[in-house]
């Protein structure tokens, strides 16, 4: 506990590099104009540590209300064509491309479809550090008829640059949101009518391939190598793996994720 | 077709640039022995076009009896430390990590499954330029009980450092060959009892779902946006697709080859 929370205090002491690109604001106004505007468009705001200015607390409390990620930091450089006549004013927004949609609305559109008789299906992305399987997850998530994707705001991979073209596309056409709180987010998925299905390696699991999937459900995936932390594993109704036949113990995480969410598409389409 | 020769000839016309590693080997004489030790681990053959000396014909008409890939250069230059102090003689073979499988024997162990009355099933990649892409597929088909792989010698991604790796190990654990004509080489494993199923996208074939995959099988898959040559096509037997929902045509190739080859293990294991 000790050991983490000098980490935390640390944190502040690091130097940020940014390269300037369409997906920066910088300024307080800017910034405070963004927050006021586009809330959900926000990933991620960046501060100087010692900074102060007119709004500067209004700033900060209103990220913290929106649940917007902070990150102090002790130096702030821009770098990249034309960033020697930036003033940054020591506050940095980077937008995210994807407007996210806020998660009540995702939890109200799940409760709908669940009330019409539907089977809706979403996926949970605990702390998915990879933005190539990110990326590439959301596009398996689309054409697997998945209905929304939800990954949590710290320790996920950004959803710009990287993550949007291995989605090919994809993160445009599917709602995605982002939760502070996985595990409070999927007790308001049950709450909504979701069976919670966690993927897991093959120890202490039922089979992919003996689990019913016809149910209005959420399929939570884990981070590459940690898998699901233990908090949100709690949340998991049943946990589920994908039997292996080889000598190793896993798959990449955008495979096992694709495969479970195809498996489940093919129960549905066949129960149809 | 006038094109296309005028390209091959300048093909020899190229520099080729090699950085220094375990995987090469230099000089006319370790590449002779080289081609009369192991063969089956030589990826490629690189040599200077106008250069010739003693064994230089052996050592060419020795490669295209093992059906080694041989690329013709203008220049070739080794970088990376200690470059500068090699002599290379106009020739590098560049080595194999994973000890590749003689085609030929992999048909006759398919043809033995076959006849015990077991239900093997291969993967074809059919010019899968991307070494993450084949890496994550062998590991993919490791998982899912494929018996074999069979790759192109020609446009297929290195089975060296970034495929080894994507690939977690599962290239050391599984059957491997290179062959020069994959139409040629379907033919045979049908002629040993299989039946090849070509992956296409949704038009002009059946659903993966709704396909019988509990047969001794070859799995076709093509290379990244171009999908399967059209005379490797022609040797499937039956074309499948996966059924997509979202509003994109297409998933990540090592995705969607998971989706097929564990949709094959679950159909096998159902019907155990």
């Amino acid at each position: 506990m000790k050991n983490q929370r000098s980490r935390q205090a640390g944190a502040g002491d690091r130097e940020r590099r940014l390269t300037l690109s369409d997906d920066l604001i910088w300024g307080i106004h800017p910034v405070f104009e963004a927050l006021q505007e586009e809330p959900e468009r926000i990933a991620e705001l960046i501060l100087v540590k010692e900074k102060r200015g007119t709004k500067w607390e209004e700033i900060i409390e209103s990220a913290r209300l929106h649940g917007i990620k902070l990150s102090f930091v002790s130096t702030l450089k821009l770098a990249g064509e034309n960033s020697s006549q930036i003033r940054h004013q020591g506050i940095v927004a980077r937008m995210s491309h994807t407007p996210l949609l806020p998660f009540a609305e995702l939890v109200e559109k799940f409760r709908k479809m669940v009330s019409r008789g539907e089977r809706p299906r979403l996926l949970a992305c605990d702390t998915l550090q990879d933005p190539h399987n990110l990326g590439a997850i959301i596009r398996s998530a689309h054409a697997s008829g998945v209905a929304g994707v939800v990954i949590t705001r710290e320790k996920s991979a950004p959803l710009g640059g990287i993550a949007a073209k291995s989605s090919a596309g994809a993160i445009s056409h599917i709602d995605i949101c982002q939760v502070t709180n996985l595990a409070t987010a999927l007790q308001q998925l049950k709450d909504a009518g979701a069976w919670v299905f966690g993927a897991v390696k093959e120890s202490e699991s039922q089979s992919l391939y003996q689990t019913d999937l016809c149910l209005p459900a959420c399929i939570v995936v884990g981070g590459e190598g940690k898998g699901i932390r233990p908090l949100v594993r709690k949340q998991c109704d049943l946990l589920i793996a994908i039997p292996m036949i080889g000598r190793l113990d896993s798959l990449n995480s955008s495979v096992a994720a694709a495969v479970i969410m195809f498996e489940a598409m093919r129960q549905n389409m066949a129960k149809k």
